[in-house]
C-alpha cells in the first residue's frame, strides 16, 4: 500500500458553513495526523448537501488516498455522509443486522425511551464499509477500503470524534503507515521582526528535510522544524543548531514553553519573589505573569497606574521626572526599586512607556523602558513599541519578561 | 453581474494543516457574509505551497463568481498567495510604486527600523487587482476582478482581517448585491447561565424570522436575532422587546457594545475616575479596563496582589481579616475603600477571590466578593465562580464590570 504523504480532511455541517460554530475537528485532526507522520494536503468544508458533499469526496479520492470526514452521520434527514461515500464508491447501503441490534442496545442501555425509527439510518452500511465503534453516541463510525484508498467516516460532535480517533483510528493507521512519525521542533525568539528573521536564516527555507516555516506570534516570532526519516533527530538537532549560532539569545525558548512559564520556573527555580510597578501595560504583564497558576508562589503584587500624577504619588521623586522624564530610564529603575521595597520581593520590575502616561512625558511615542531591580542592583532595558494601544502593551509586557529570563540566566 | 449564492472562502496557511491553530476567519467571514445574504457553498483551507494552493483557486472560480481568501499576503518566502492568484489568472506581477511608497511610509509612521528589503513583495500587484487599504499591517488586501469572478485577499491575521472586512470588503459587497442585507441584534446578558437563558426565551426558538441563536461567550451569553426582509426592523424591535421584559437588568448590551467600554462610556460621562484593589482576578480586571483606550482619561490605577501578607500590608486591618477572613463581604468593601483613597478616585473597586489567596482565607473555594465604594458609601456582591484558574479570573473580572455598570446606572 502506497504512504500517504498528504492526507485529506473533510468537515461536514452546514452550520460550519453559515459561521455559527467553529471548525475545531480539523485542527484536531490534523494535529494528530501530524504527530503520526501523515500530513494533511488540503481540509475541506461542505455543508449537509448531496449535490455538495458528493463532488468533495470524489475529489479528494482523485487527489489522495486517505481521507477523514467527520460530521453527517445523525440520524436525521440531512444526515447524508454515508449515502454520499456509497454513491461515490458505486455501492448499495443496505441495513447491518448486527448493527442495527448494537443501536437497540445501546438505547436500551442508556435508559432513553424506544429508538426512533430515523435512527436505523445509522446502521446502514456498505459492502467495502467496516463499522468502528462508538460508544459514546449512536452514530459506528466507518471504516471503507476500496481500491488503495482507505475513507474513515468520524461522529462531529468532539465527545464522541476524539474517543473514537485515539481507541480505534489512531491505532490502525499507525499499524498501517508504520515508522514515519515526524519529528518538530519550535524555536521562539523575540527581539527582531518577522523580516529581519526571515533574512537571517533565509537558506534553511530550501530544505526538504528538515523543513522549516516562519510565524508571527504576539510573543514574537516562531521558527518551526519539521523532520523525517531514521535521521530525523540528527537533522533536526543540526539545524537548530545552525539556527541557534544566528539568532543566538534572541531564542528565549522552544516548543511548548511560554515566557510567563519560563519566568514561572526559573523564579520557583532560584526561591526569588517578583513584583511590579507598572506604568506601561495597564495590567497586561500582571494579567500574563498570573496566568501561570503556579504564580502564586512567587508574585507578591503590582501597582499598576494611569497617570504621571499617581506614578509621583507612590514615590517616585518629583526631582527625576523633572530631570529626565517620566518615560526614561531612570524612571523605570526607580519603579523597579519601588516595586522591590513596597510589595517586599526579591525582584521587582519598572515599566514606563505609553499607556497611562499623559502624553508631554518626554520620551517620544513608541518609546519605552524596562527596569529592573534586584539584590546586585538596577538594570534597564529600551523597548521600541508599536504604536498601537493593545499591541504596545502586548509587546511591552512581552519585552519584560524576555528581559527578566535574561537576567535571571546570568 | 449575478447575484453569489454561493461564495467560497479559502483559508491559506501551513500551520492550519498543521493542526496549530484553528481556522477561525473562515467562521468570521462565513458568519459575515450570511448578514449579507451571501451563502457559502464551501470552505477550502490550503497550505504555504504553491502546487498545492493554485489548484484551489482555480478550482473554487470553476465553481463560483466570488472568492474571498485569508492569509498568505506576509512579506515572507512562504507568503505565496499573490502569486497563485496571479498565476490562475494569467497574469504577471509588478511593483506598484505607490504601494511601495505607502509601505515605506508605515514603518517610518511605527518608529521601526528601515523596511526590510524582503517587505517590497507586500507592494507587488496584478493588472486586474486593486489594493486594499489595511491600516493595522503591511500587507495591503487585493480587491480583483476579471471575466465576471471577484477575488477578494484578505490579510491573515484577525486584527487585521477583520477591520478590512467591516471598513472596506463588507460595504463593496453590499455595494455589489444590493437589498440582501439581513437585520441582526446581539443581545448581551451576565449573571445567569446559559441552560437558565436558554429555557426562559425557550418560546422564542422557533420563529422563523427574526431567528434566534444562544451562544456562550467569555463576558456571559449572547442571543442573536437576525431578521430580514421589509418589515425586518419592526420585526426584530418586537422580540428584542419581549426578550429584555424577560431577562430585564441581566442585559447589559447589545451589538458591539463590551463591558470595559460600557463602563468607560459611563466614568467619561459622569466624569468620574477609577481605581482597583484586586486580590481576586491577578490583573485580568485591570487589562480589560485598559484595553480600551479612553481609560488613560479615568482610570486612575490598580493595586494587585498575591497574598494575605501583602494584602494586609496595604491597609486592610489585620482584625478584619481575623474577624471575617480574607474572601468576605467586609474585605471586599475595606479593600473598595483603600482604592479609592490610594488612588485618589472617584470609585475603587475591590476584588477578593481565588487567584493569589493562599488557601486557608475563610469562605470555601469558588466564592468570592466585589466591593465598591463611592461618594455614596459601599456595596457588595457574591460571585460564584468555577474552579479553574484562567477562567475564573475573567469571570470574576466580568463580574466587577458588570456590577460597576450597575452602580453607575442608579
Amino acid at each position: 500500500m502506497t504512504i500517504h504523504n498528504q492526507a485529506e480532511i473533510i468537515s461536514i455541517g452546514t452550520e460550519l458553513l453559515m459561521g455559527e460554530i467553529v471548525d475545531t475537528n480539523a485542527k484536531y485532526l490534523a494535529a494528530e495526523l501530524r504527530l503520526i507522520g501523515i500530513e494533511v494536503g488540503r481540509a475541506t468544508t461542505a455543508g449537509d448537501d448531496k449535490t455538495q458533499l458528493t463532488p468533495v469526496f470524489r475529489e479528494a479520492l482523485a487527489r489522495t488516498d486517505l481521507v477523514l470526514a467527520s460530521g453527517g452521520l445523525g440520524p436525521t434527514d440531512d444526515d447524508l455522509t454515508r449515502d454520499c461515500v456509497a454513491e461515490v464508491l458505486g455501492e448499495t447501503p443496505f441495513l447491518d443486522a448486527a448493527l442495527e441490534q448494537d443501536l437497540r442496545d445501546y438505547f436500551t442501555r442508556s435508559g432513553r425511551q424506544q429508538m426512533p425509527a430515523h435512527n436505523v439510518r445509522q446502521a446502514m452500511l456498505i459492502p467495502s464499509a467496516k463499522p468502528i465503534p462508538n460508544p459514546n453516541g449512536t452514530a459506528p463510525g466507518w471504516w471503507v477500503e476500496k481500491n488503495g484508498k482507505i475513507i474513515v467516516l468520524i461522529p462531529g460532535p468532539p465527545r464522541e470524534m476524539e474517543p473514537m480517533w485515539r481507541n480505534e483510528i489512531r491505532p490502525r493507521l499507525i499499524d498501517r503507515f508504520p515508522g514515519k512519525v515526524a519529528l518538530t521542533r519550535t524555536l521562539k525568539v523575540f527581539g527582531m521582526g518577522e523580516a529581519t528573521v526571515n533574512e537571517l536564516v533565509a537558506p534553511f527555507f530550501h530544505l526538504d528535510n528538515p523543513t522549516l516555516g516562519i510565524y508571527a506570534k504576539p510573543d514574537g516570532i516562531h521558527l518551526r522544524l519539521i523532520s523525517r526519516g531514521d535521521n530525523a533527530i540528527a537533522l533536526i538537532n543540526n539545524i537548530e543548531k545552525q539556527i541557534r549560532d544566528i539568532l543566538k539569545d534572541h531564542i528565549w525558548g522552544a516548543d511548548e514553553d511560554t515566557l510567563p512559564g519560563a519566568t514561572a520556573d526559573l523564579l520557583l527555580k532560584k526561591g526569588l519573589t517578583l513584583a511590579v510597578f507598572d506604568c506601561g501595560t495597564g495590567g497586561t504583564l500582571s494579567n500574563l505573569i498570573n496566568g501561570v497558576e503556579s504564580s502564586l508562589r512567587y508574585y507578591r503584587g503590582s501597582l499598576v497606574t494611569g497617570t504621571d500624577a499617581v506614578k509621583t504619588a507612590f514615590g517616585i521623586a518629583a526631582e527625576l521626572v523633572a530631570e529626565h522624564g517620566a518615560i526614561s530610564t531612570a524612571a523605570a529603575e526607580a519603579m523597579a526599586v519601588i516595586a522591590r521595597s513596597k510589595f517586599n520581593s526579591d525582584i521587582g520590575l519598572g515599566i514606563t512607556g505609553i499607556s497611562g502616561i499623559d502624553g508631554a512625558a518626554g520620551e517620544a511615542p513608541g518609546t519605552a523602558f524596562i527596569g529592573l531591580a534586584d539584590a546586585q542592583g538596577t538594570v534597564h532595558w529600551h523597548q521600541t513599541i508599536i504604536p498601537r494601544h493593545n499591541l504596545a502593551r502586548n509587546q511591552l509586557a512581552i519585552a519584560a519578561l524576555f528581559h527578566l529570563r535574561e537576567r535571571l540566566l546570568e
